[in-house]
Protein backbone atom coordinates (compact mmCIF):
# COMPACT_ATOMS: atom_id res chain seq x y z
CA UNK A 1 0.00 0.00 0.00
CA UNK A 2 1.61 2.96 -0.85
CA UNK A 3 0.75 6.61 0.33
CA UNK A 4 1.15 10.10 -1.22
CA UNK A 5 -0.01 13.21 0.25
CA UNK A 6 -0.36 16.64 -1.97
CA UNK A 7 0.16 19.54 0.38
CA UNK A 8 -1.40 21.86 -2.03
CA UNK A 9 -4.58 21.48 -4.76
CA UNK A 10 -2.23 22.55 -6.57
CA UNK A 11 0.14 19.86 -6.67
CA UNK A 12 -1.71 17.63 -9.52
CA UNK A 13 -4.38 18.39 -11.75
CA UNK A 14 -7.72 16.84 -12.27
CA UNK A 15 -6.84 13.99 -14.44
CA UNK A 16 -4.05 12.89 -11.45
CA UNK A 17 -6.78 11.35 -9.29
CA UNK A 18 -8.64 9.46 -12.13
CA UNK A 19 -9.22 5.87 -10.82
CA UNK A 20 -7.02 6.51 -7.53
CA UNK A 21 -8.37 6.09 -3.75
CA UNK A 22 -8.38 9.98 -2.38
CA UNK A 23 -8.95 11.23 1.05
CA UNK A 24 -9.41 15.45 0.84
CA UNK A 25 -9.35 17.16 4.21
CA UNK A 26 -9.35 20.39 5.37
CA UNK A 27 -9.58 20.55 8.58
CA UNK A 28 -10.37 24.26 9.33
CA UNK A 29 -13.02 24.28 7.87
CA UNK A 30 -14.90 22.66 4.88
CA UNK A 31 -13.96 18.59 6.03
CA UNK A 32 -14.93 19.07 9.71
CA UNK A 33 -18.20 20.95 8.30
CA UNK A 34 -19.05 18.03 5.82
CA UNK A 35 -18.88 15.63 8.62
CA UNK A 36 -20.73 17.19 11.39
CA UNK A 37 -23.52 18.15 8.49
CA UNK A 38 -23.93 14.44 7.80
CA UNK A 39 -23.43 13.48 11.64
CA UNK A 40 -26.66 16.09 12.31
CA UNK A 41 -28.69 14.06 9.46
CA UNK A 42 -28.09 16.29 6.64
CA UNK A 43 -29.21 14.31 2.90
CA UNK A 44 -26.73 15.35 0.82
CA UNK A 45 -23.88 17.99 0.51
CA UNK A 46 -23.46 19.20 -3.16
CA UNK A 47 -19.55 20.60 -3.33
CA UNK A 48 -19.24 23.70 -5.71
CA UNK A 49 -16.22 25.74 -7.10
CA UNK A 50 -17.77 28.94 -7.43
CA UNK A 51 -20.55 31.18 -6.28
CA UNK A 52 -21.55 31.57 -9.32
CA UNK A 53 -22.30 27.79 -9.71
CA UNK A 54 -23.80 27.13 -6.37
CA UNK A 55 -26.58 29.94 -6.84
CA UNK A 56 -26.72 28.35 -10.14
CA UNK A 57 -27.49 24.97 -8.90
CA UNK A 58 -30.00 25.73 -6.20
CA UNK A 59 -31.89 28.36 -8.63
CA UNK A 60 -34.95 25.69 -8.79
CA UNK A 61 -35.32 25.04 -5.48
CA UNK A 62 -37.71 26.98 -3.24
CA UNK A 63 -39.05 24.18 -1.18
CA UNK A 64 -36.77 25.18 1.65
CA UNK A 65 -35.03 21.42 1.23
CA UNK A 66 -31.79 23.10 -0.21
CA UNK A 67 -29.58 25.27 1.39
CA UNK A 68 -26.91 27.81 0.56
CA UNK A 69 -23.55 27.56 2.75
CA UNK A 70 -20.16 28.49 2.60
CA UNK A 71 -17.60 31.02 2.53
CA UNK A 72 -15.22 33.25 0.84
CA UNK A 73 -12.20 33.88 2.85
CA UNK A 74 -13.66 32.98 6.19
CA UNK A 75 -16.42 35.66 5.53
CA UNK A 76 -20.08 34.61 4.88
CA UNK A 77 -21.44 35.02 1.19
CA UNK A 78 -24.68 36.79 0.63
CA UNK A 79 -27.40 35.11 -0.04
CA UNK A 80 -26.44 32.14 1.44
CA UNK A 81 -28.06 31.02 4.83
CA UNK A 82 -25.47 29.64 6.16
CA UNK A 83 -21.71 29.89 6.59
CA UNK A 84 -18.88 27.13 7.14
CA UNK A 85 -18.77 27.05 10.98
CA UNK A 86 -19.46 23.23 11.86
CA UNK A 87 -21.88 25.05 14.84
CA UNK A 88 -24.16 26.06 11.96
CA UNK A 89 -25.02 22.51 11.21
CA UNK A 90 -26.95 21.21 13.84
CA UNK A 91 -29.53 18.81 13.63
CA UNK A 92 -32.44 21.23 14.02
CA UNK A 93 -31.25 23.80 10.58
CA UNK A 94 -29.94 21.15 8.63
CA UNK A 95 -31.55 17.79 8.81
CA UNK A 96 -32.97 16.14 5.64
CA UNK A 97 -31.72 19.16 3.85
CA UNK A 98 -29.51 18.95 0.96
CA UNK A 99 -26.83 21.64 0.90
CA UNK A 100 -24.58 23.13 -1.17
CA UNK A 101 -21.18 24.14 -0.29
CA UNK A 102 -18.72 26.43 -1.82
CA UNK A 103 -15.68 27.07 0.32
CA UNK A 104 -12.57 28.71 -0.36
CA UNK A 105 -10.13 25.58 -0.36
CA UNK A 106 -12.25 22.42 0.67
CA UNK A 107 -14.98 22.17 -1.76
CA UNK A 108 -12.74 23.35 -4.63
CA UNK A 109 -10.11 20.15 -4.04
CA UNK A 110 -13.41 18.54 -3.33
CA UNK A 111 -14.18 19.09 -7.03
CA UNK A 112 -11.14 18.58 -8.01
CA UNK A 113 -10.91 14.78 -7.01
CA UNK A 114 -14.08 14.47 -8.68
CA UNK A 115 -12.62 11.29 -10.61
CA UNK A 116 -10.62 9.35 -8.13
CA UNK A 117 -12.88 6.00 -7.93
CA UNK A 118 -12.86 6.51 -4.24
CA UNK A 119 -12.92 10.01 -2.59
CA UNK A 120 -13.75 10.41 0.70
CA UNK A 121 -13.80 13.62 3.31
CA UNK A 122 -11.49 12.85 6.39
CA UNK A 123 -10.73 15.49 9.43
CA UNK A 124 -9.57 15.09 12.94
CA UNK A 125 -12.79 13.64 13.66
CA UNK A 126 -13.18 10.73 11.69
CA UNK A 127 -9.85 9.75 11.86
CA UNK A 128 -9.90 6.08 12.73
CA UNK A 129 -12.93 5.42 10.74
CA UNK A 130 -11.33 6.82 7.36
CA UNK A 131 -8.54 4.39 8.22
CA UNK A 132 -10.64 1.31 8.58
CA UNK A 133 -12.20 1.84 5.34
CA UNK A 134 -8.77 2.59 3.57
CA UNK A 135 -7.88 -0.90 5.12
CA UNK A 136 -11.17 -2.40 3.62
CA UNK A 137 -10.32 -0.71 0.33
CA UNK A 138 -6.67 -2.28 0.42
CA UNK A 139 -5.43 0.39 -2.77
CA UNK A 140 -2.94 2.91 -2.49
CA UNK A 141 -3.79 6.04 -0.81
CA UNK A 142 -3.50 9.60 -2.29
CA UNK A 143 -4.40 12.61 0.62
CA UNK A 144 -5.17 15.64 -0.48
CA UNK A 145 -4.96 18.38 1.46
CA UNK A 146 -6.71 21.55 0.58
CA UNK A 147 -3.80 23.97 1.86
CA UNK A 148 -4.52 27.47 1.66
CA UNK A 149 -4.77 29.70 -1.40
CA UNK A 150 -2.86 26.90 -2.82
CA UNK A 151 -0.03 26.97 0.01
CA UNK A 152 0.44 24.23 2.51
CA UNK A 153 -1.22 24.40 5.98
CA UNK A 154 0.31 22.78 8.89
CA UNK A 155 -2.92 21.55 9.95
CA UNK A 156 -4.03 19.55 7.19
CA UNK A 157 -0.76 17.71 6.52
CA UNK A 158 -0.62 17.08 10.49
CA UNK A 159 -3.92 15.57 10.14
CA UNK A 160 -2.79 13.41 6.99
CA UNK A 161 0.12 12.21 9.50
CA UNK A 162 -2.14 11.24 11.92
CA UNK A 163 -4.08 9.09 8.86
CA UNK A 164 -0.71 7.65 7.99
CA UNK A 165 0.42 6.89 11.21
CA UNK A 166 -2.86 4.53 12.33
CA UNK A 167 -2.34 3.15 8.93
CA UNK A 168 0.99 2.04 9.86
CA UNK A 169 0.06 0.58 12.70
CA UNK A 170 -2.46 -1.44 11.72
CA UNK A 171 -0.84 -2.65 8.59
CA UNK A 172 3.03 -2.19 8.67
CA UNK A 173 4.26 -2.22 5.03
CA UNK A 174 3.25 0.76 3.60
CA UNK A 175 5.55 2.38 1.26
CA UNK A 176 5.68 6.17 2.00
CA UNK A 177 6.13 9.20 -0.12
CA UNK A 178 8.50 12.45 0.83
CA UNK A 179 5.36 13.97 1.95
CA UNK A 180 3.79 10.92 3.93
CA UNK A 181 7.03 10.40 5.31
CA UNK A 182 7.32 14.28 6.12
CA UNK A 183 3.44 14.35 7.36
CA UNK A 184 4.56 11.39 9.72
CA UNK A 185 7.33 13.63 10.74
CA UNK A 186 5.35 16.58 11.35
CA UNK A 187 2.20 14.68 13.27
CA UNK A 188 4.67 12.98 15.37
CA UNK A 189 6.00 16.87 16.19
CA UNK A 190 2.98 17.87 17.60
CA UNK A 191 1.72 14.74 19.45
CA UNK A 192 -1.10 14.91 21.29
CA UNK A 193 -0.84 18.56 20.82
CA UNK A 194 -3.20 19.13 18.06
CA UNK A 195 -5.57 21.89 19.38
CA UNK A 196 -2.92 24.01 20.44
CA UNK A 197 -1.48 23.19 16.99
CA UNK A 198 -4.62 24.35 15.48
CA UNK A 199 -4.84 27.80 17.30
CA UNK A 200 -1.11 28.59 16.53
CA UNK A 201 -1.54 27.52 12.74
CA UNK A 202 -2.19 30.52 10.25
CA UNK A 203 -5.51 29.45 9.54
CA UNK A 204 -6.71 29.14 13.17
CA UNK A 205 -5.23 32.60 14.03
CA UNK A 206 -7.27 34.21 11.30
CA UNK A 207 -10.34 31.94 12.47
CA UNK A 208 -9.90 33.43 15.95
CA UNK A 209 -9.85 36.97 14.34
CA UNK A 210 -13.08 36.15 13.11
CA UNK A 211 -14.53 35.44 16.39
CA UNK A 212 -14.72 31.27 15.45
CA UNK A 213 -12.18 30.24 18.54
CA UNK A 214 -14.90 27.52 19.10
CA UNK A 215 -14.56 26.07 15.67
CA UNK A 216 -11.07 24.94 17.04
CA UNK A 217 -12.23 22.85 19.45
CA UNK A 218 -14.70 20.91 17.19
CA UNK A 219 -12.15 20.34 14.55
CA UNK A 220 -9.93 19.10 16.81
CA UNK A 221 -11.19 16.36 18.12
CA UNK A 222 -10.00 13.38 17.64
CA UNK A 223 -12.75 10.67 16.37
CA UNK A 224 -15.76 12.54 17.78
CA UNK A 225 -17.35 10.77 14.85
CA UNK A 226 -17.87 7.50 12.74
CA UNK A 227 -19.23 9.55 9.64
CA UNK A 228 -17.44 8.88 6.60
CA UNK A 229 -18.73 11.14 4.02
CA UNK A 230 -18.15 10.24 0.65
CA UNK A 231 -18.39 11.84 -2.55
CA UNK A 232 -19.96 10.04 -6.06
CA UNK A 233 -21.51 11.59 -8.85
CA UNK A 234 -21.21 14.99 -8.06
CA UNK A 235 -22.51 14.28 -4.26
CA UNK A 236 -21.40 13.63 -0.48
CA UNK A 237 -23.33 11.53 1.33
CA UNK A 238 -22.70 9.61 4.70
CA UNK A 239 -20.98 6.30 3.72
CA UNK A 240 -23.91 2.88 3.79
CA UNK A 241 -21.88 -0.27 3.10
CA UNK A 242 -25.02 -1.90 2.28
CA UNK A 243 -25.60 1.17 -0.75
CA UNK A 244 -21.55 1.23 -1.34
CA UNK A 245 -19.97 -2.41 -1.42
CA UNK A 246 -20.72 -4.34 -4.04
CA UNK A 247 -22.94 -7.41 -3.26
CA UNK A 248 -21.09 -10.98 -3.08
CA UNK B 1 11.17 39.88 8.83
CA UNK B 2 8.38 37.40 7.41
CA UNK B 3 9.42 33.76 6.17
CA UNK B 4 7.62 32.07 3.52
CA UNK B 5 8.54 28.31 2.20
CA UNK B 6 6.89 27.19 -1.14
CA UNK B 7 7.13 23.51 -1.74
CA UNK B 8 6.07 23.65 -4.72
CA UNK B 9 6.72 25.87 -7.71
CA UNK B 10 2.98 25.20 -8.59
CA UNK B 11 1.88 26.89 -5.16
CA UNK B 12 2.22 30.26 -6.71
CA UNK B 13 2.38 32.31 -10.02
CA UNK B 14 5.09 34.07 -11.65
CA UNK B 15 3.76 37.70 -10.70
CA UNK B 16 3.91 36.13 -6.45
CA UNK B 17 7.30 37.07 -7.07
CA UNK B 18 7.28 40.67 -8.04
CA UNK B 19 9.59 42.71 -6.31
CA UNK B 20 10.44 40.17 -3.57
CA UNK B 21 13.41 38.40 -1.85
CA UNK B 22 13.40 34.94 -3.25
CA UNK B 23 16.07 31.89 -2.51
CA UNK B 24 15.65 29.13 -4.65
CA UNK B 25 16.28 25.80 -4.03
CA UNK B 26 16.44 22.28 -6.31
CA UNK B 27 19.49 20.04 -3.90
CA UNK B 28 19.20 17.56 -6.18
CA UNK B 29 20.63 18.28 -8.36
CA UNK B 30 20.42 22.05 -10.20
CA UNK B 31 20.86 24.28 -7.75
CA UNK B 32 24.30 22.23 -6.20
CA UNK B 33 24.82 21.70 -9.56
CA UNK B 34 24.75 25.80 -10.25
CA UNK B 35 26.90 26.66 -7.54
CA UNK B 36 29.46 24.40 -8.05
CA UNK B 37 29.30 25.66 -11.75
CA UNK B 38 30.01 28.93 -10.37
CA UNK B 39 32.76 28.36 -8.10
CA UNK B 40 34.69 26.44 -10.95
CA UNK B 41 35.04 29.31 -12.94
CA UNK B 42 31.74 29.42 -15.16
CA UNK B 43 30.85 32.91 -16.39
CA UNK B 44 27.26 32.73 -16.14
CA UNK B 45 24.42 30.10 -16.22
CA UNK B 46 21.18 30.87 -18.16
CA UNK B 47 18.45 28.83 -17.09
CA UNK B 48 15.49 28.13 -19.15
CA UNK B 49 12.28 26.89 -19.24
CA UNK B 50 12.31 24.29 -22.09
CA UNK B 51 14.74 22.11 -23.90
CA UNK B 52 13.50 23.78 -27.17
CA UNK B 53 14.50 27.50 -25.96
CA UNK B 54 17.79 25.89 -24.74
CA UNK B 55 18.48 24.82 -28.07
CA UNK B 56 17.15 27.96 -29.79
CA UNK B 57 19.57 30.08 -27.03
CA UNK B 58 22.64 28.31 -27.81
CA UNK B 59 21.83 28.44 -31.41
CA UNK B 60 24.31 31.72 -32.72
CA UNK B 61 26.95 30.10 -30.58
CA UNK B 62 29.68 27.99 -32.23
CA UNK B 63 33.08 29.58 -30.56
CA UNK B 64 32.62 26.83 -28.12
CA UNK B 65 32.43 29.30 -25.45
CA UNK B 66 28.45 28.09 -24.82
CA UNK B 67 27.98 24.65 -23.30
CA UNK B 68 24.39 22.84 -23.61
CA UNK B 69 23.73 21.26 -19.93
CA UNK B 70 21.02 20.01 -18.02
CA UNK B 71 18.51 16.86 -17.41
CA UNK B 72 15.37 15.22 -18.35
CA UNK B 73 13.98 13.12 -15.48
CA UNK B 74 17.45 12.58 -14.33
CA UNK B 75 18.34 11.67 -18.01
CA UNK B 76 21.03 13.51 -20.58
CA UNK B 77 19.47 15.31 -23.57
CA UNK B 78 20.37 14.80 -26.73
CA UNK B 79 22.88 17.05 -28.57
CA UNK B 80 23.71 18.45 -24.71
CA UNK B 81 27.40 18.54 -23.65
CA UNK B 82 26.68 18.14 -19.97
CA UNK B 83 24.47 16.53 -18.08
CA UNK B 84 23.13 17.80 -14.60
CA UNK B 85 25.86 16.51 -12.18
CA UNK B 86 27.98 18.57 -10.65
CA UNK B 87 30.52 16.29 -10.88
CA UNK B 88 30.51 16.76 -14.20
CA UNK B 89 30.93 20.90 -13.82
CA UNK B 90 35.14 20.81 -13.44
CA UNK B 91 37.17 23.80 -13.94
CA UNK B 92 38.66 22.19 -16.72
CA UNK B 93 35.41 21.69 -18.15
CA UNK B 94 33.56 24.82 -17.46
CA UNK B 95 35.59 27.71 -16.46
CA UNK B 96 34.77 30.89 -18.60
CA UNK B 97 31.98 29.37 -20.50
CA UNK B 98 28.05 30.00 -20.47
CA UNK B 99 25.99 27.08 -19.39
CA UNK B 100 22.55 27.28 -20.79
CA UNK B 101 20.74 25.09 -18.23
CA UNK B 102 17.67 23.12 -18.71
CA UNK B 103 16.59 20.81 -15.74
CA UNK B 104 12.83 19.17 -14.96
CA UNK B 105 12.67 21.24 -11.99
CA UNK B 106 15.38 23.64 -11.28
CA UNK B 107 16.06 26.34 -13.88
CA UNK B 108 12.33 26.04 -14.69
CA UNK B 109 11.56 27.10 -10.55
CA UNK B 110 14.15 29.98 -10.85
CA UNK B 111 12.60 31.20 -14.37
CA UNK B 112 9.07 31.34 -12.64
CA UNK B 113 10.86 33.48 -10.34
CA UNK B 114 12.16 36.08 -12.61
CA UNK B 115 10.11 39.14 -10.97
CA UNK B 116 11.39 38.93 -8.09
CA UNK B 117 13.82 41.98 -6.54
CA UNK B 118 16.50 39.42 -5.16
CA UNK B 119 16.83 36.13 -6.63
CA UNK B 120 19.32 33.73 -4.94
CA UNK B 121 20.33 30.32 -5.45
CA UNK B 122 20.74 28.16 -2.71
CA UNK B 123 21.80 24.68 -1.57
CA UNK B 124 23.44 22.70 1.49
CA UNK B 125 26.75 23.88 0.13
CA UNK B 126 26.31 27.71 0.30
CA UNK B 127 23.51 27.97 3.01
CA UNK B 128 25.58 30.29 5.78
CA UNK B 129 26.81 32.60 2.66
CA UNK B 130 23.18 33.02 1.73
CA UNK B 131 22.24 33.29 5.40
CA UNK B 132 24.38 36.25 5.80
CA UNK B 133 23.10 37.44 2.33
CA UNK B 134 19.46 37.60 3.20
CA UNK B 135 20.22 39.28 6.77
CA UNK B 136 22.36 42.14 4.90
CA UNK B 137 18.91 42.32 2.11
CA UNK B 138 16.90 42.24 5.55
CA UNK B 139 13.56 41.92 3.61
CA UNK B 140 10.75 39.45 3.75
CA UNK B 141 11.95 36.27 2.15
CA UNK B 142 10.35 33.47 -0.17
CA UNK B 143 12.26 30.20 -0.12
CA UNK B 144 10.64 28.22 -3.48
CA UNK B 145 11.59 24.70 -3.20
CA UNK B 146 11.86 23.37 -6.68
CA UNK B 147 10.00 19.94 -5.64
CA UNK B 148 9.55 17.18 -7.96
CA UNK B 149 7.37 17.67 -10.96
CA UNK B 150 5.08 19.55 -8.78
CA UNK B 151 5.18 17.67 -5.57
CA UNK B 152 6.93 18.50 -2.46
CA UNK B 153 10.25 16.76 -1.87
CA UNK B 154 12.05 16.36 1.55
CA UNK B 155 15.17 17.84 0.49
CA UNK B 156 14.69 21.23 -0.48
CA UNK B 157 12.43 21.18 2.55
CA UNK B 158 14.77 20.77 4.72
CA UNK B 159 17.41 22.96 3.07
CA UNK B 160 14.55 25.46 3.71
CA UNK B 161 14.51 24.58 6.90
CA UNK B 162 18.52 24.74 7.56
CA UNK B 163 17.99 28.44 6.46
CA UNK B 164 15.68 29.31 8.62
CA UNK B 165 17.23 28.03 11.38
CA UNK B 166 20.30 30.06 10.46
CA UNK B 167 18.12 32.75 9.98
CA UNK B 168 16.26 32.76 13.74
CA UNK B 169 20.03 32.19 15.31
CA UNK B 170 21.11 35.18 14.08
CA UNK B 171 17.83 37.01 14.14
CA UNK B 172 15.24 35.88 16.74
CA UNK B 173 12.58 38.22 15.32
CA UNK B 174 10.94 36.08 12.52
CA UNK B 175 7.62 35.86 11.72
CA UNK B 176 7.21 32.25 9.98
CA UNK B 177 4.37 31.25 7.85
CA UNK B 178 2.88 27.38 8.41
CA UNK B 179 4.94 26.34 5.89
CA UNK B 180 8.47 27.90 7.39
CA UNK B 181 7.85 26.35 10.71
CA UNK B 182 7.01 22.62 8.96
CA UNK B 183 10.33 23.16 7.36
CA UNK B 184 12.05 24.01 10.28
CA UNK B 185 10.62 20.88 12.26
CA UNK B 186 11.72 18.82 9.78
CA UNK B 187 15.25 20.49 9.57
CA UNK B 188 15.30 19.79 13.43
CA UNK B 189 14.32 15.91 12.95
CA UNK B 190 16.93 14.90 10.32
CA UNK B 191 19.51 16.85 12.73
CA UNK B 192 23.05 16.58 11.14
CA UNK B 193 21.56 13.38 9.00
CA UNK B 194 21.41 15.14 6.17
CA UNK B 195 23.37 12.73 3.62
CA UNK B 196 21.19 9.84 5.43
CA UNK B 197 17.83 12.21 4.76
CA UNK B 198 19.83 12.47 0.96
CA UNK B 199 20.10 9.00 0.66
CA UNK B 200 16.29 7.96 1.69
CA UNK B 201 14.67 10.55 -0.34
CA UNK B 202 12.35 9.41 -3.02
CA UNK B 203 14.96 11.61 -5.44
CA UNK B 204 18.28 10.07 -3.85
CA UNK B 205 16.63 6.77 -4.80
CA UNK B 206 16.17 7.36 -7.86
CA UNK B 207 19.52 9.09 -8.54
CA UNK B 208 21.49 6.27 -6.69
CA UNK B 209 19.53 3.84 -9.21
CA UNK B 210 21.00 5.82 -12.03
CA UNK B 211 24.61 5.50 -10.95
CA UNK B 212 24.55 9.04 -9.38
CA UNK B 213 25.56 8.26 -5.79
CA UNK B 214 28.70 10.68 -5.48
CA UNK B 215 26.41 13.11 -6.42
CA UNK B 216 24.44 13.09 -3.11
CA UNK B 217 27.75 13.13 -1.67
CA UNK B 218 28.61 16.55 -3.04
CA UNK B 219 24.87 17.82 -2.60
CA UNK B 220 25.00 16.91 1.24
CA UNK B 221 28.14 19.06 2.34
CA UNK B 222 27.00 22.03 4.23
CA UNK B 223 28.59 25.23 3.75
CA UNK B 224 31.29 24.03 1.17
CA UNK B 225 31.50 27.25 -0.32
CA UNK B 226 30.30 30.79 -0.14
CA UNK B 227 29.17 31.24 -3.72
CA UNK B 228 26.01 33.17 -3.98
CA UNK B 229 24.74 32.59 -7.42
CA UNK B 230 22.18 35.56 -8.34
CA UNK B 231 20.10 35.70 -11.23
CA UNK B 232 19.37 39.09 -12.68
CA UNK B 233 18.23 39.74 -16.39
CA UNK B 234 17.75 36.22 -17.49
CA UNK B 235 21.32 35.41 -16.50
CA UNK B 236 22.95 34.18 -12.82
CA UNK B 237 26.44 35.13 -12.08
CA UNK B 238 28.44 35.15 -9.26
CA UNK B 239 27.44 37.57 -6.01
CA UNK B 240 29.78 40.23 -6.59
CA UNK B 241 29.68 42.91 -3.94
CA UNK B 242 31.13 45.56 -5.69
CA UNK B 243 28.64 44.83 -9.01
CA UNK B 244 25.62 44.67 -6.61
CA UNK B 245 25.53 47.15 -4.15
CA UNK B 246 24.48 50.28 -4.59
CA UNK B 247 27.51 52.69 -4.03
CA UNK B 248 27.01 55.43 -1.37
Amino acid sequence: MKINVLLSPLNADELYFTGKTVVVVDVLRATTTIITALKNGAKEIIPVESVDFAVKVSGGSSSGQTLLAGERNTKMIEGFVLGNSPLEFSEEAISGKSIIHYTTNGSKAIVKAKFAENLLIGSFNNVSAVTEHLLKLDSDVEILCAGSNGMFCVEDTVCAGWLISMLQEKKGDLILSDAAEASLVLKKHYGKRVLKMLNESEHGRLLIENGFEEDLNVAGKIDSTDVIPVFLQGTITRYDPKKFDDPL
